[in-house]
């Protein structure tokens, strides 16, 4: 019985993984309850950070007009309107600051003592003094918590799709956010409309992973980094 | 049935997201196999890209000596050791020179047709003329991939950590990786060991979820900003 548990949730959560496709479209007349999107943003926060600093912040519009408005500032993409809720999700670009709460809360729980914190403390101020290292690590904190809302959206029979082509300037003015929160993506979610698209086909393995230093692209010089760049963007 | 299997589903997968913890310790005597990474890379690799660039790279280091070599520019992390497996995750910051052949695969599929490919590849080109735009978007897309990869680890039983503290340059050298690829973080991924540790709690959901445009920290002014800047780096 262990076994058989074991097996199907092996499958069901590489299922997720598998099944879940940037959504095109969304069934626009249902609605998706307070409750559900804070259980999403819940599963969300469980994702991992740097020091625990948890930079996430998630604004969920679910009104129509503040859709509307956000549409308007994302190259008009219908999707925003026709999901049942748009998350803009946020990085915070001074999440170091709220460290010492953070910590203090860890130490209460007993993940570790004081003098561990203290250490902590040091490591983190002396990282996040940089702000190009702050601003890194909200998009990669803010993004690995985009995509664990969006498999557990999956996993509740509800389909997303991540926006970056957006106005960040318009959309910080527009919903009046501070100028520490970086909009980092946006992520629409909604039930699954009765229309049907495939799957994008991805990249052959071999392109992707290369094992031990056998890197394939290590002999690309940078005059080869440079003529590629340049052909980029005059195609 | 249905219900039931839909129902276990569901608790797996929302399990494998709460269950994930970032692993201090490894069973360093348990290896993973060639093709377990292989199988966890194209789990990663479902996961979304803008314009499915797929600018995500996975070097993976299996051999000792290689993942000893990586501890040394890790600040001597001992679990890049203990781990069976340390990936290097890349992102591509010339992602975009590819997207003919990306294009040319999904017009092939039957996804879109020439003349969606063509709109396509022009909104791209726009879009990644701007250096900065291409960085952010390879930290995204690495990110969300590394996400489903831990993921993917959690539901095979492994465990798995990211790490961003290393010396990118270091390790770009170390392993003769080109200009074109930023290592965006490490993961270390393995068998469990036997030692517990307790997850870090986390933020209470009202201090990272807002509705509408009630968005509780619109107030902070730059100069609140500032204040909190200066007081972050001089705590």
């Amino acid at each position: 019985m262990n076994v058989f548990f074991t097996k199907l949730q092996v499958r069901s959560t590489l299922g997720a993984i598998r099944h879940r496709i940037s959504a095109n479209r969304f069934a626009s007349n249902k609605t998706v309850s307070d409750n559900t999107i804070r259980q999403l943003v819940s599963y969300a926060t469980q994702a991992p950070s740097s020091f625990n600093l948890q930079p996430w912040r998630f604004l969920a519009l679910t009104e129509w007009p503040d859709r509307h408005r956000l549409m308007k500032l994302a190259c008009g993409q219908r999707k925003v309107v026709e999901a049942a809720v748009a998350f803009i999700v946020l990085g915070d670009l001074l999440a170091h600051s709220r460290l010492s709460d953070i910590l203090r809360q860890s130490v209460k729980s007993g993940v570790f003592d004081e003098s561990t914190a203290r250490r902590i403390a040091d490591q983190c101020n002396r990282m996040y003094a940089d702000l190009g290292a702050q601003r890194d690590e909200a998009i990669r904190s803010a993004s690995m918590a985009a995509m664990t809302l969006m498999l557990a959206a999956e996993a509740k029979g509800l389909v997303s799709c991540p926006l970056i082509e957006f106005d960040p300037e318009g959309v910080r003015r527009e919903f009046h956010i501070a100028e520490r929160y970086l909009p980092v993506m946006l992520v629409a979610v909604g039930h699954p409309a009765s229309a049907k698209w495939q799957r994008e086909p991805r990249l052959p393995l071999h392109q992707v992973l290369a094992f031990g230093v056998g890197w394939p692209w290590a002999t690309e010089s940078i005059e080869t980094w440079k003529a590629a760049r340049t052909s980029a963007l005059v195609a």
